[in-house]
């Protein structure tokens, strides 16, 4: 079969006929519906190299989001139908900690003597026309759409998870939310908190066209620059947000978060820019709290799934031929791309 | 002034002429905007006697859901304004147990020894020209229209806090919600869980047109009738309600909202009718719980009003003058009305 | 290898040679250190039949209380150290439903078209001398005695989920909690409670000797009989209790329950006898709940496992050889034990 | 009455004969019981001038650490009995915000506009022989010596109330505490934590007698120097602690706890050092979060003196006369004390 394949570290992926794997014990083989292309995948072919802290070495086939039809499945598998669409969840753990026994491999204790994180990482991903996955990782997707759904593996499962941790702050009225950072996963934050709460839902990004579309997805919008702190306090009656999801996370984006905050209210950085905060007992309102996580659970995804169905979450989406695969890649490094790329193996 | 006073028990309120109130040490004179009229004054005036539990001895002014503006401050009372828009939290408890000092004077633990309960309640209520309350139970309602707002101290309080201990169990993805009895509390549930959650709300009611009213608000119905619970749960993709709301509590909506529950769900029972529900280990679902709740908070009451003014509830209501406070009564007992009816005494 | 077989219904179970088993995907062959015997082994093999609702047809092995050590594992197992001591997670769900997701096998959404409810449900159990699991299932035990530990799978986890899911109401100074019913679990609610919690433990049993090993682990009790609702608010300060566990489930320990519940509190009812309890509106204080319960999460297990080797948890139990295990039974069914009868087949 | 009035900033406060207050509306007059000395007080009267953000301007009696009986009250005020016992909620805000109505002053909405920041914080305080109190803010001591309770209201409620909104972290087996600085409000953090959870606590200081101290209130300690953060590391079995709490806050320490933290953790400063911490996404594991607190609510203090009455919570204290409050305040300026200084007017 075709496969974009990671081959040595600092060098483009590479299109190329590899084996169609074979699934094995408690694996099920999937036809590929869609693999999304994430900006981490070219941080994993262009920047890491042998001594990035959790690099997994090459060569594996990219793709960490991931839909697909059954195929096959592997020894002590039961229960699926050839031809049902499901859903990948990434992340794969040792399987029996504490972290992976509730679904949240992303955590896993044993993460360090794992051979890969997941699928795409490490391990052959989504980018072929087959994939093998752990069958208890699998989401079942009915009768949705498995292309658009591609991307909600990861762009959609991280903003909810990052928003989930924050609904007890945001459940009631007069509540308002802040969302920095308006890619991907910041507009999926925004339909989600949109759906999910009463709340006003406050976004900023650099890109005029990016908050156009977040009002377009329900939010109000607060341009940045000087004066955009006091605009967002305003829109919050002087308050502050009660939760802020910064999808950026530089410096100045956490500092504008930061400042921003009502008391007792949650800052998430989901962005991994890496800026710091000088944090003292004086520079936040009391009893609010920063934070960071990533990605998120094997429920989660159920519920972004759900989401999905309801029509509360519309990925948009760019459609490209495996052939294509490279080419999405490319755009997506020179940020010529409004949607998120998926790639349709069989299409 | 002008009152409608509950003068002897199992007696029709009269209009009568009476001393207007001097606020006393922590209290505000509030010239009345609007005074809601309440089924439960009904079972005030036309069913208790001095054997009710409860109910607080004749006479005094009736109306517990209230509205003005400041008039006058009393002893000790500082930083309001003369004629700015307040909405009144209408129990009254001794205020300085512990559930008074988090503002649930609902629940006040020296309730046994106060001598009212409430503004409306045994103490002079809103359905006069002024009235006076505890400087601590007002929530100011800004440039929002104070006359709309007067039923909100109870219609929307109650749902209000009702629907928020319920939220731990709607956060989050494909949750659905049941809410039984659509007169003025339960179409403001419906707008609540509409605004506050992602919920599939589903209502249901035995007239055609609350619920016609209930869609308009954003639920689905679920008529009643055999197979009511079947529709229900199929509304919910098999797996039962996450929270049931009862606002009437006769036996058969307690079964109806028991048999809908999901696994982990709650079933508030707000409705008083009474009816009794025969729960085991084996009736409802593993750990589905059911409770009651009565009225709310001062904080919940300002998170109501900041719903209010954001357009996310709005009451339905019927303005009478205070001459004609009897009148709405009348129409109250007999069904004839479809909002809550609002005295207004300076119309 | 020597069995404890459950052959036929109503069929007192046989001591027997079968086969070894084999560890399928997936699963791992345990060397037996521990098997409990439980009563719910002996409604299986006493009062079930075809009919009963959940209960999977003989013949298999009982026992689903187990610990062992790692003696070879199955295809796509890695990371286990042979001699290894584990604890075992009895439910087996399908694996891949949001329960099973996070660890919750007993809430299982495809249970009815399991094969069986568990290891040693259905499933051949510990009452032998190997046993084959899940490897997701098992729980590492370090250098802690697997013997004793192996009734905490059930007798242990059981309780700790029925009390985990009420801390929240026993999160503070001045809590109280209610345990009814000192059996096995009831005695390790007392432990779980006092080593948890700040709150006032009050234990009651019918049987004085109980009473006095409550005592022992912390409690104070409240002797059944005319005036025990009184004696049990007394001890609260008139209050109430903030949870209540009831580990018998019959109507009048429900009602006794009910009566000893502070507002806001949490009723579990965790024995199966069946009793129900007339709820209405006007029958518990205001936002007391009323639930019940069923074992536990693998996550749960961890955290049963981490008390133990803390000390907190100290199961009570009486040695019997695998020869010994009908002998057992024996006792178990007429009540001559006072431990957890634990099988050592390797003794 | 004689009083300890602070004169001037940057003056020691002068033991004076001023007049008797009266109690106004809503008010009571207390005959103190006892009157705690704070390092705050020091900081008020040695550091603070004219330009200290949040510093009220003398004259003023000290003390917000009060007990005392009730003596007189004021209009408005029932249901007190002359010669009871109370503690005294020392914040007072304006009593009709959200933050006030349930019981937070410390977070009053409308600070900025009140006259002084709570009795001996602006307004006169209980270093005398008398002092009025708003009737809200008085907590039921019973039969409970009022003389040692005095410490708690801040020395007792502050650790409280920052243990206590850490609490969900520390719910179930297996968890660990740190507690960095044990001095007054550290020690009774030790004792909050070792009876309200099943945590172990471990605890640091420079001062090895407060490190045993702490071990005689169920703490295990890591003594500070290298290899610190790797020995409370090991005391969790390698995953950090759940909660963290710095009574100091200096950057030093608030690295300490931030280097021991375990996923999903929670640390706060307590301590005013005002030291800061370069945070970022890398920094800390994920979803640890970092915070801060201040003071706590009327409920809060409820529950410490029902901790204080079951002898949960044993305030170490030194008594005073008021003749020798000066003294007390210079030997707490040297760190001569070794408990809390308590000054009893009527000894």
């Amino acid at each position: 079969m075709r496969a974009v394949v990671f081959e040595n570290w600092k060098t483009f992926p590479a299109l190329k006929e590899v084996d169609r794997p074979v699934p094995g014990p408690g694996e099920v083989l999937l036809k590929v519906a869609g693999a999304g292309a994430c900006h981490s995948d070219v941080a994993i072919y262009k920047d890491f190299d042998a001594g990035t802290p959790g690099a997994v070495p090459p060569p594996f086939i990219l793709g960490h989001e991931n839909s697909g039809w059954i195929e096959e499945t592997g020894p002590g598998v039961q229960g699926f139908t050839v031809g049902d669409a499901y859903l990948v969840y990434g992340p794969i753990g040792c399987g029996r900690c504490r972290a992976c026994s509730r679904g949240q491999d992303t955590y896993c204790e044993n993460a360090a003597s794992m051979p890969y994180l997941g699928t795409g990482l490490g391990r052959d991903g989504g980018m072929a026309e087959y994939v093998t996955v752990p069958a208890r990782n699998l989401v079942p997707l009915g009768d949705a759409d498995p292309v658009a759904a591609a991307p909600l593996a990861d762009a959609g499962l991280t903003p909810y998870h990052a928003v989930k941790q924050a609904l007890p702050h945001l459940d009631g009225g007069g509540r308002s939310a802040l969302v920095i950072g308006l890619g991907g996963l910041g507009q999926i934050a925004v339909q989600i908190l949109t759906a999910l709460t009463g709340a006003t839902v406050i976004a900023t990004d650099m890109k005029p066209e990016a908050m156009r579309r977040a009002e377009a997805n329900g939010a109000v919008v607060a341009a940045g620059g000087a004066g955009q702190v006091e605009r967002i306090r305003e829109l919050t009656g002087g308050r502050g947000v009660d939760a802020a999801f910064d999808f950026v996370g530089a410096a100045p984006t956490i500092a504008t978060a930061a400042a921003s905050m009502a008391q007792g209210s949650r800052l998430t950085v989901v962005g991994i820019a890496g800026g710091s905060y000088e944090w003292s007992f004086f520079t936040t309102p009391y009893e609010a709290t920063i934070t960071n996580t990533y990605w998120g659970t094997i429920e989660d995804l159920h519920e972004v799934v759900a989401m999905y169905r309801a029509g509360q979450i519309t990925p948009e989406i760019e459609r490209f031929s495996l052939d294509d695969a490279p080419e999405a890649y490319r755009r997506l490094e020179s940020g010529q791309l409004t949607g998120r790329a998926v790639v349709v193996p069989h299409g």
